[in-house]
């Protein structure tokens, strides 16, 4: 699978920019799950009922790594591959590190948990995400305007040549984009700045956490967000979903919830 | 144990600023020790035959999991604590993300590994880093200049009120410093902005890679690094000394390494 066109086919045959986040807090995995068995669960449960309408999963490996639970997650991207085939999986790491350190990295995420794309983070510059971007078929999305408070502290630090956020997302257009397998994180919390980088990156794939739990709004986020020739948003939300119902019908809740957040996001687009 | 002061103890105690770097690359293992072992051996290994001449150990997480190695890196840090007790262990990970996520991050650090200290990216903000300053007995190092090549890409961009590396020593130095607890990760290799920052930052600990195979010079580091009333400085290597030998003689060329590497800081140093 090649990450960025089978995000593009997965927009179109499936109608969606939703990316559901796996972020299993083991404080609010429903409690009839047996304890053995509650992460793998509770996660698969999840995906199978939300996968009509994803456009892509997003496991957030801190949460298994809390809990020791890598197997689970090497297991539970296994199973959407299998179960769920054309639904590409972003694993959510942030990694950032010189360049040794990210082949690691690198390997960890494509090789070990055959994530189909990764986050990263590019304060390190160019050089230490290359290792990423030389997976050429994987996708590779760069942090520019993270949803956070305090991410303003630095992102909007303003330079001669604009803020720090907007010299990210350009250069990441610009120059670090040679694969053409290149996305980026911006807000759905910052709907103005959102505007101002797809105005700077044309058609690049935008990663928009925020919206849901941590109170962006849908319809600002998908004007703000649009691509012009492609949809070009996965637009992800994880405890409004994950968490809609922590009793027995958690599932159906996540699916419903899920279904919800698609369509509000489908009403707002110019071409749903 | 409290990480600054265990640290400055150590320093006074062992009279070594020499952090000896764990990155157990799988490509440089002995051949002669048994596989099933490979990496526990080596590093425990290592760590034995440098603790002499160790300020602090830092094993580079992205090693261990890109070799599904978690169980031996908690395993190695438990050994260090029992059988090295009052050496500090620096795990350096560079994690960064938001508030609810790095919550999970520094209980992944502090308690699954039990590392005395760990490495932070301040890409996010403040509010990505306080679930680590959070826990005052233990050592946050922030990365402010970092020593690969890239690193001047954003930590470089001058804005009105300097540079963002400066800025983000000010920030830590000042702001995010209330218990006492950060520290800063400043490359060997840009000996000149390593004598801004500790004109910046006092007797804050700088953590400072880049010394041996990425071929920042010893003497300029010292000079440039060391604080006004203590030593101040964690002055990292990790290949130089893990890679010193690779047959069966690799613990006492890894000694020699790290006692030569030692010798050589103490000789720049103002109060040896």
């Amino acid at each position: 699978m090649r990450f960025i066109p089978a995000l593009r086919s997965r927009w179109a045959s499936a109608n969606t920019l939703l990316c559901v986040g796996l972020d299993p807090d083991p404080a609010k995995l429903p409690a009839h799950l047996p304890r053995e068995d509650a992460l793998f669960g509770f996660c698969r449960a999840i995906v199978d009922a939300t996968a009509d309408y994803a456009c892509a999963f997003k496991p957030q490996i801190a949460y298994f790594a809390a809990q020791r639970g890598e197997d689970v997650l090497e297991e539970l991207i296994d199973y959407i591959h299998n179960a769920h085939p054309g639904i590409p999986v972003v694993l959510d790491a942030k990694r950032g590190d010189i360049g040794s350190t990210a082949e690691l990295y690198a390997r960890e995420a494509f090789e070990r948990y055959r994530a189909d794309a990764v986050t990263v983070n590019p304060f390190l510059g160019r050089d230490s995400v290359q290792p990423f971007l030389d997976h050429a078929d994987k996708g590779v999305i760069v942090l520019c305007r993270t949803s956070n408070a305090g991410g303003s502290e630095l992102q909007f630090l303003d330079s001669q040549e604009g803020p720090v956020y907007l010299q990210i997302a350009r250069r990441v257009a610009e120059q670090w984009n040679t694969h053409g397998n290149c996305g980026l994180v911006v807000g759905a919390t910052f709907p103005h700045e959102l505007a101002h980088v797809r105005a700077l990156v044309g058609d690049l794939p935008l990663l928009v956490p925020g919206i849901g739990a941590q109170g962006g709004g849908i319809d600002a986020t998908v004007k703000a967000g649009e691509g012009t020739e492609t949809a070009g948003l996965m637009i992800s939300s994880s405890r409004a979903i994950l968490y809609a119902r922590t009793d027995a019908e958690f599932a159906d809740a996540a699916r419903h919830a899920a279904r919800a957040t698609r369509d509000a996001i489908n009403s707002a687009r110019r071409r749903p």
